[in-house]
């Protein structure tokens, strides 16, 4: 049997998430039907990260173990024939049978998006955040820092994860700012449940003065996560990158 | 009567266009019943340009008369409340009585985007033009300064429209790229009907080797619109601000 490793772009609006559910439909089940239609065999796709309903990516990456004969290059079209319109393969290789897209991931990209101005979004509405409220971006900036490095996320994590280690690098976090729209780009060796949204939505609260930028050391070493700030939304969050 | 100015934005992939018509959902039609049921008055509002169908704005300005007693800092979140999510008014103002939205335009900046990879765009598919041919960047580049300056500009220029000269002055063109997105900025004193997805059709098609850069100095001066290139799809362009 081929391992196919697949990059995969979606935008998550319509779906209740990448894993499989009952009763909601999924990108993992769109995507495993459209392989499995197209090779005439039961597919399980493994994902590097199960997204949240509405979150977007660019490249998430899973992998599959198939006996097709379709040459691999020929694959995403063959795919993306059978994809709706809001899900696209970019990229198909063959890799080892030992690659396995979750557990063999060094690090991982977001970015989150905040639309900041009084008036609600139209054009790219479902990929930011509304925060209708002013925001001192050089208070974020300066705040964003103090979650570089290796930390125990704690404080940062949704309830509702079983993992092993709480503890994480970031090893990038940077905000930009242009015009209305406030970008941040975060890399990581791992994250915790929903910890981008956590960030973002604290890095949110510093910028309206509801948190103070000089707590955040404070609230990491806490591991409390009733001292961070709120989860932002869903729509702002896109899985740019995945790295093995 | 106060002459009210506003900024709109817009997602255009649901609506046949700007301009009212019948038997089709226009943006004007969608927020002249906004403010009409808001103010109780039979509200036209004059649009700066009637962008077609697909096409989006982040700064569409129109103007209409009224007399409703409502604050005009209060109109915005008033007129949104009526306003589907694909729609939003970001700013209202006062303004003098002989401002008129089309004629008082002193320039307009459209923005229009090109997604070149192989797979079809899922993630912001409704905001890109889709090329799945390679192109060449820097041969846009060196090709797009022709446009710049005083030309008439007949050959990029959709028949259909009657307007009292074709002469128009390209005050700015810029091409930027970030890594499979290619972007144009395009800022002049007025255009023709299509003339912006006509530039960026002929910009892909020089990417694609299908026009010669070193042509757009001809294909002006023929004023044939037979040897300009293709209208890039509606799906790409964005008027993000108009001049006063």
């Amino acid at each position: 049997m081929r391992n196919i490793k697949i990059v995969i772009e979606y935008d998550g609006t319509r779906y209740a998430g990448w894993q499989r559910q009952k009763n909601a439909m999924s990108i993992q089940e769109v995507v495993e039907d459209a392989i499995s239609s197209l090779t005439k065999e039961d597919i399980t796709i493994i994902g590097s990260s199960r997204t949240d309903a509405g979150v977007h990516a660019r490249g998430q990456v899973a992998n599959f173990f198939t006996d097709t004969k379709i040459p691999t290059e020929k694959l995403p079209q063959a795919i993306n024939a059978r994809l709706p319109e809001d899900i696209t393969v970019i990229l198909a290789e063959e890799v080892s049978d030992n690659f396995h897209a979750r557990y063999c991931s060094r690090g991982k990209r977001y970015s989150y998006t905040i639309l900041n101005r009084r008036a609600k979004p139209a054009y790219m509405r479902n990929y930011v955040m509304h925060c209708p409220y002013a925001l001192d971006f050089e208070a974020m900036v300066k705040a964003s820092r103090a979650f570089l490095g290796k930390h125990d996320f704690s404080a940062f994590r949704a309830s509702g994860s079983s993992v092993k280690t709480s503890v994480r690098t970031v090893r990038q976090l940077e905000l930009i700012k242009d015009g209305d729209i406030i970008k941040m780009f975060i890399e990581a060796d791992g994250f915790l449940y929903n910890m981008v949204r956590i960030i973002a939505g604290t890095l949110v609260d510093i910028g309206r003065g509801r948190i103070a930028g000089s707590e955040i050391e404070e609230i990491i070493l806490s591991k409390d996560r009733e001292r961070a700030g709120q989860t932002a939304p869903a729509s702002g969050l896109c899985l740019e990158k995945v790295y093995y």
